[in-house]
């Protein structure tokens, strides 16, 4: 994540990941900030066994597209509301748009949660266990919604 | 892809997939004039082996989506910026805006490349041929910027 | 409803028909949750004599488009600004931006009060009581403005 | 409608009526230049038998909205894109955001095919055979879709 | 105006018209609840030796427009920021939007205040002392803004 | 109006005028490139019997708010969609959101026809000749709008 | 600034300076209603020795585009959200689509702590020892960063 | 610039800096497609005597906000409208919206003309010179509407 104040919208995909067990590391690295630390992880990522990269960020929202220029790993791209945003268009505009042959996998504004099921269906792809959680999981969704139709 | 009015945007992604050398399939599921078809095509894709699914659509744009909300395979939206859109904002806000829990990678407005590149990164986490061309890949990006650069 | 979260908005419908003493049944179907339920609704609604559906949504709303992909009922799609939506442009483009052959009837954002009574307009197509009932629901609500102007 | 250049867009909803063989007349009300037709003929709609209204207009839009202050009958809008709009959100909006009180079924930008469908589907509350050409019209639509898969 | 919950802003028009020395009166006149009133009114202003008309409405506002279609009168639109307005582009929108032929002036949204500045203007286009009093306006706009810089 | 290039849209105002036979004058008075000639015809258009101002400008378009800051006379603002705009919304936005104590009377985007029949209802205020002709000018506007639905 | 409501936005830019140690001073210029101040501020600031400007507005923000206008000095703008602002949008856009010849250097909506470092790095082309401050200033945002990422 | 497809627009620039007499070069850096060279060309600007860069890129555009994280030098950011930007919105929020101590001094949309004036500008900082050339250019542009006025 570009900054600490993205903290509490970010860790609900470290929350996403760790129901699916899947092994993440958390970092901040602001693209603004910290140029030469984007640089090095993100040219090392992939290097050091990391399958896929979360990156959110708010305003003129650079760190995804920034990652996904240098790694070629699949960079998921989380548009975050900051305090400043003109309602959150800016982040989302900044991390969607992006030229073609460097994709972002971009996700809802504040979507966390989302980013950290789709790098889970990611590495699904390598591992049939964790397909299986994440259809149990369609069923845990489906089951909750039942419940409460029920409790209407 | 939601119609065939979107093939000239859709075949993109396929270029890009044999570009890689990456196996695909094309069809149309229409989401709103075959909901039987979208929700067969949803619910046997990974078991026919198939790792990524990619979907784009325009307008009120729901196919994205709704497989999502069907298969557990990553599933990757491109909007399109279809005839009586206005100005892409529908195709964009449907497919990205997803609720927790049924995350959608969506991709630039007519991003289809894109989605074809991001579909061979994610299959690359379980395969190393296709990670080195996708490393391969982002070097002939850099070397076509420098060519152009030579020639200003 | 596509969530019990809807539930504050989506009440107002239901109140406008008990006010003009129409019958319904108030259900949760998540598009994206709990798709088969959606596809069974769609699909059986008008065997079982319904004659209207309203649909409400929030976000990447697909409910309102899905329910109408299926069923050849009239549907009313109702926009809801849920808390991660983008201003409610997102419920809104979703809902209303239909192609062409599966139309959605949709109402003002949170509209689920205007809903309900085009949903009594709709019927009273065939109920002359109910006809006399909205043209009373018209002449009342010109009563309270002119209370109102002479209080002024 | 309310003006003659709407016509190349309104006269889809007339297609689709003839289609379904459902009655109709097509007739110019302009609310900002023709205030008493308008007036008189929603008062009058309803007595003469007519049961659904279709308006359609662009950039500040106020037909629908007016049309349905003044008739009980359910109307639906249809937004055109029309030279001066500022890209269709004058008229979107303007038709979409009425009031509590007072509902207009709202359709996509330019889409008065659907509100041919859509006239056409409330009309079918009370007519069991429309209802019979709207579900054979989405199996067409179905058909259609897959034929062109075929042909892919 | 077209509700009583427009008041808190649509007063503001009333405190410049009094501190002007312009007669005025204040009404609730809705385009969509009370059609015959806004039909009546509009017609009869100018015949009563009303000079100017304000309306101010919110969302899909028709009230201006509708008036402005009527009567002969400078129409004066202002936007309102209702509850459940899209950010107020909804009311804007309605109100600017306008054919050819039939103009309102529209002040900025929730722009009472102006619309009471600029009632009085057109008015001062026959009444030299209120010309005076305008000039004399904006030279007390001046000095305070001169006093706030002097006290920073 | 602020450039030349505003000519095409900003006559239609001036035909308007011809045809209710109001005087008027016509110049190119840039807000940004000859600030002094704004200042000087400001401060000085009432004083040479000068009744209403219409300014026309595109994208950060000041010239109408810098005219209605100066002069004590009401001004008509004309959005204009020129060739770097973005879709107008600068235009608009940049003319109708003046703070409170100077008001701009905004019409459509390139609405500069509504801008002449305004200033010549503005005129009208103190002159029953041409009030008659507005009443007239809405006369016809009705006529033609009859004959052409009896046309279709 | 144009106001004084915009101090607490604007003293940001204030501190920036301090910080760099660069001199500065803060007044209030109304647009419009002291535009005799402005045109006499923006016509003598580059003769008594200023370097850069720096104007904040809100609403339709004519101050930067009319210092710039007439000043040859560089002109930063600064959005800025007042009240009635529509999101912010009208603020920037006013400010930002400035026509050909006359630019402002515009930074974020509410970034006047953007406009004071922008302003001292204007100066820096001057003042080697203001350029090694910035280099500092810059290390310390990475500093700030690296710690905040090992408190994680 | 970010592509050789921004050629059209930013070639303005360096034409303005031309008629300055200010010396400049001109060069092709992609944040996306070359970050190397990103990094090194705004890691070594400043040492090789530039006093200011001028970045102009189209959709998520990166390169301005990414060149100001790294450079101590005033960077103008001209936003570029190309072929699949979401007209121009993406760009101009990519650019403009940069978080608190990185400031992008933006210009209007393929404001690249006032991007070389804007430079210039800010080189007349300690070029006394080049400050009376931009006081030259402001009379000459004063001098072209006065022409025009004079020929309408």
């Amino acid at each position: 994540m570009g900054s600490d104040s993205d903290l509490p919208v970010m860790k609900q995909a470290a929350e996403m990941l760790e129901q699916f067990g899947v092994g993440y590391e958390l970092d901040i690295v602001s693209a603004h900030r910290t140029p030469e630390k984007l640089f090095e992880f993100s040219s090392n990522a992939h290097k050091r066994g990391i399958q896929v990269i979360i990156a959110g960020a708010g305003g003129a929202a650079h760190l995804p597209g920034m990652v996904a220029a240098i790694s070629p790993l699949p960079v998921i791209g989380v548009p975050i509301k900051s305090s400043n945003s003109i309602d959150g268009w800016d982040s989302v505009l900044s991390i969607l748009q992006m030229p073609g042959g460097v994709p972002v996998a971009t996700v809802a504004l504040n979507g966390a949660k989302n980013a950290g099921i789709l790098a889970a269906q990611i590495i699904s792809v390598m591992d049939e266990d964790l397909r299986v959680k994440i259809i149990q999981y369609k069923e845990e969704l489906k089951a909750q919604v039942i419940a409460k139709a029920r409790n209407l």
